[in-house]
């Protein structure tokens, strides 16, 4: 651990809120497996911006990518077209050149968990060098939230966190 | 035109927010064109959420599909990774058995219009038989909104359309 | 037209193969209609293969993309999980700056027309800025065939093209 | 366990090629990572199909569903546009009402290992409700193929396999 106090941050799940569509589900009528990767990587970059940064900047601006090396999901209920669901992210795991995430899908109407998943990164430069995160990320991906996140991902300050 | 009003209604357009997701980039950088099909769609349910209607539940409950059957997008300018988008959406011609919407793709932070597209459909039953419109559907489709949309997807009654 | 001959060329349908993936299904049961936009992608990849040139290389080496700036699609007959496909492609304008692409998407097992539809392209550089095609891929485009394709998109030599 | 010779088939693995789509790449200028699950389906479809079944049919004829309960991946190098890929499918656990499916990723032009992964499935009813294989097709997962695959998932019998 690289974190100056990740047992706070580790206990913060940022959610984020979306609806299904239409094009997610399949014949069976319910969700297709592969779209809750997509969904976490929404989880991802929500999480990333009520810390006070775009993830597309990171990659833009610091030459830092967070590639996945690793996913694991587990899906414990369907979920149908137009449900609105939450996804629940947090960081389980934060190392000089890697971190992970964890996440729940959860059905906003019944509470229902629909799925469970991890995913493993490696920071690496464009051409797929390891590296570290650059200068001040790792701090803020463990900090708490400094703006509040609507379903949108449009952001507004919090009251709290100036910075 | 089956339409009492549809002067009216005509132009009317739904704007519903949506934000980029990294898998809907390619390897140019910018959003991958089959993926506007998609954001159409996301416009014709919250057309219909507005209109105080689920399009899942007219599928469901009424045995009323809109069925597509044509598709066209002329692609103005990229859009990216992270871009907040409007998809504006309105209907441009009602028949007894079919309709067509237009839409408008803008991205909010500069205006720049992305693409405009239109689609054609036809309304059948669940073994793809073409029928008429359920009782009442036609009408509100055409009616004016009666709730606002949230970006979410969340609706709130407007105060002056207590219907 | 800049093309020497395009009479010719113009007649030439690629057909390329492919199945029906489950992903590529929706509630209704049958193939999403965004899907098609992608099928008609790989129906291009395929029809420049033939023609001796890889579409990536083209991108690669030769800083020449084809953006897409307007897709068209008429769907006539639904196609369902593991359906085997025929996508057809040819050249329907070819300009210096542009062309056009038509396809037809053909059931394999009962030659049921599946949809049609149509592409237009920009050449642009890696900037998005227009250009010309790159020297000689605008004559290789409308020269008939000189491999044959697989379905995989594996190619070899026909007898009478040795280039 | 309730394969009458497991040792056997687990040694089984099913190749199949596919090609990677334009639209299958992200901004990075490589796969994105929830497609990987989409070609995992496809070995699974191609799997039983040179055991003599479509998986298909047994959704719709003996209303038996592999729905997935897990899938884990693990990215070891990128995929790009274009490449040809081997999809590698075995079985690694059969159970009376679950299997398990390994799979790996192989890069056919110079056989890099782009990916491994695992799903779990449990066999159900078209309600979801949980239910033994249908009569013999737990054997024929099993079996060795009978008949060899094509790119295109075309089959051919094998000399061997009259069947």
């Amino acid at each position: 651990m690289t974190s100056p106090a990740p047992e706070i941050s580790l206990e913060e799940w940022h959610e984020t809120l979306l609806r299904v569509r239409y094009a997610e589900t399949d014949k069976m009528g319910i969700v297709y497996y592969a779209n809750y990767l997509i969904w976490f990587e929404l989880g991802r970059t929500e999480f990333c911006r009520v810390r006070g940064f775009s993830y597309r900047d990171m990659e833009e601006n610091e030459d830092a990518f967070l590639v996945v090396a690793e996913s694991y999901a587990r899906y414990k209920a369907p979920a149908y077209y137009d449900d609105e669901l939450l996804v629940r992210t947090h960081i389980t795991e934060m190392r000089k050149r890697s971190l992970r995430f964890g996440y729940e899908i959860v059905r906003a109407s019944d509470g229902q968990i629909i799925a469970e998943g991890e995913t493993g990164h490696v920071v690496t430069d464009a051409t797929g060098r390891v590296r570290s995160f650059p200068e001040g990320y790792a701090q803020r991906l463990l900090a708490p939230p400094i703006v509040h996140s609507q379903a949108s991902g449009a952001v507004v300050p919090t009251e709290e966190a100036p910075e």
